[in-house]
């Protein structure tokens, strides 16, 4: 199964929600249109939308509320990575500057409050209170991921299970969330929205997993980062745990420092990962999550 | 009429406010809720909730909705503040330090994050999809307003209309939200909602004022700021405008220009504009937008 096949039964309500971020930029001042067509014009894969999309077809909705309940997740998400380029001083994403970078720390962060808000006014005119508080929920879910995320840079001592509820928060509860509006705004009976919101949880948990894999394995030029930039920025993730668990004592990350020159380190773990079957390891569980993603399609 | 009589008549509720606003801070893990705790237990005049009770009490709605939409006004208003000290660097507020200041900007911006979201939370239980739909708005709104604000940052043609525009967007949109979310959940009639959000809009644009002759004239400990702060961060207010007005040519502050060394500029202004009558005119200004949503007030 490739993607174009995933894709092909909501080609046409993918391209409306283009047609929709684009309306979204239509707006005064001049300024916060450009901004807004800088952010909303790079386009990525869509996949929360997509997800939105696929999951709505589960009932027999409304199908005019699918197209703008995808295009207010798709918002929500740029509006986190619109901070996440802010407070990381990110230069680049997916090889084009960012907002922070292009204009300032201060734009980005008001950009990302006109996002928020913007998903939120969508949301409003769709007349379901259950998907405003699901959306509010999950703004709360994950900035409360990133916190955590921050606030436990450099503790080496993080295991896998701090690891995963950190990626919920921050990366599979917008996946769920996608899943899970879709499914409510299809009008699928309530009974039935448990598994769309399980399918949108794993997906997200293993697109997470894959996404902290390339960190280290990963072709710098396309993913417009350094290879090892969570370690170097403190982020422990699976394949940094799964060292740590071979080599408790004496692990070279634990000597990696806020503002040290980790650089050699850094280098010399992604090494030790490269050459041990660590990556594997971390693909396998990309795969668990996957099957139990697939587990709750069935299920459906 | 003292500012304690007007509370008198919410004060029960008021008080019911600051329990919610308590509540929201006791959650996991235990970072977010010391920077909730910080945030929230700093207690001001709570002037925009009292506008919201205030105004829930023109017609005969569900009183236990009021003390909620109060709540979240007071949240969304934080979270604007919490984004804006990030953003400005601003070392303390009201006398103690910030947020930005003592954990640092990356905590703030999520921290602002959750705010606003938790606002939208507590919004959602309340049932009304306008109310969502106004608060929603209101954070356009407000972004706008800073958006025009910092890009307009330095550029000292700008007018009276493009400043009373931009404190209609940054500051009397709150206020004229909290105004028309209590009338609207009083059940007042459609055609009364109007005067309590002309109330609060002019109630803001005198706040705001008030405001901007204080970073001329006030005390640096009380505003917790040095005096004449807008203007040397490129603010354009109407002190300065008045200014501008007055002797077009050669005006000192059309030297003031980003990264310069203003001090010299910025303190020559303050004491030309404290010497001129500039200040009483912008207090007449304050004056009349008071009078307006006295009139407002009247016409309910």
């Amino acid at each position: 199964m490739n993607i174009a096949s995933i894709y092909e039964p909501i080609q046409q309500e993918m391209a409306r929600v283009e047609e929709s971020l684009s309306r979204v930029s239509q707006v005064e001042p001049l300024i916060l249109s450009r901004l807004l067509e800088h952010v909303l014009g790079d386009r990525g894969k869509r996949i929360r939308p997509a997800i939105a999309l696929l999951c709505g077809k589960l009932g027999r909705g409304k199908p005019e509320l699918l197209v703008p309940v995808a295009t207010a997740v798709e918002l929500l998400h740029t509006a986190t990575l619109v901070h996440d380029d802010a407070v990381d001083n990110s230069p680049t994403r997916r090889g084009r500057p960012t907002v922070s970078a292009t204009w300032g720390d201060v734009p980005a962060v008001l950009l990302g409050d006109y996002l928020f808000a913007t998903s939120a006014r969508i949301t409003s005119d769709l007349g379901n209170l259950t998907v405003m508080r699901l959306f509010a929920e999950a703004i709360m879910t994950i900035s409360t991921g990133e916190l955590m995320e921050r606030f436990g840079a450099y503790d080496w001592t993080q295991g896998r299970e701090q690891y995963y509820q950190r990626i919920a928060r921050k990366t599979a509860s917008l996946f769920s969330l996608a899943a899970e509006v879709g499914a409510v705004l299809s009008n699928a009976p309530r009974g039935e929205i448990e598994a769309p919101r399980r399918y949108g949880y794993n997906l997200g948990m293993a697109f997470q997993v894959v996404d902290d894999i390339l960190d280290f394995i990963g072709d710098e030029a396309e993913m417009g980062k350094p290879v090892g930039s969570d370690l170097a920025q403190g982020t422990l993730t699976l394949p940094a745990i799964i060292l740590l668990e071979r080599y408790p004592e004496d692990n070279l990350i634990r000597g990696i420092h806020p503002g040290k020159q980790n650089e050699g380190k850094v280098q010399q773990t992604i090494e030790m990962i490269s050459k041990s079957h660590i990556i594997e390891e971390c693909y396998q569980v990309a795969a668990d999550f996957c099957s139990k993603a697939c587990q709750a399609l069935k299920d459906l």
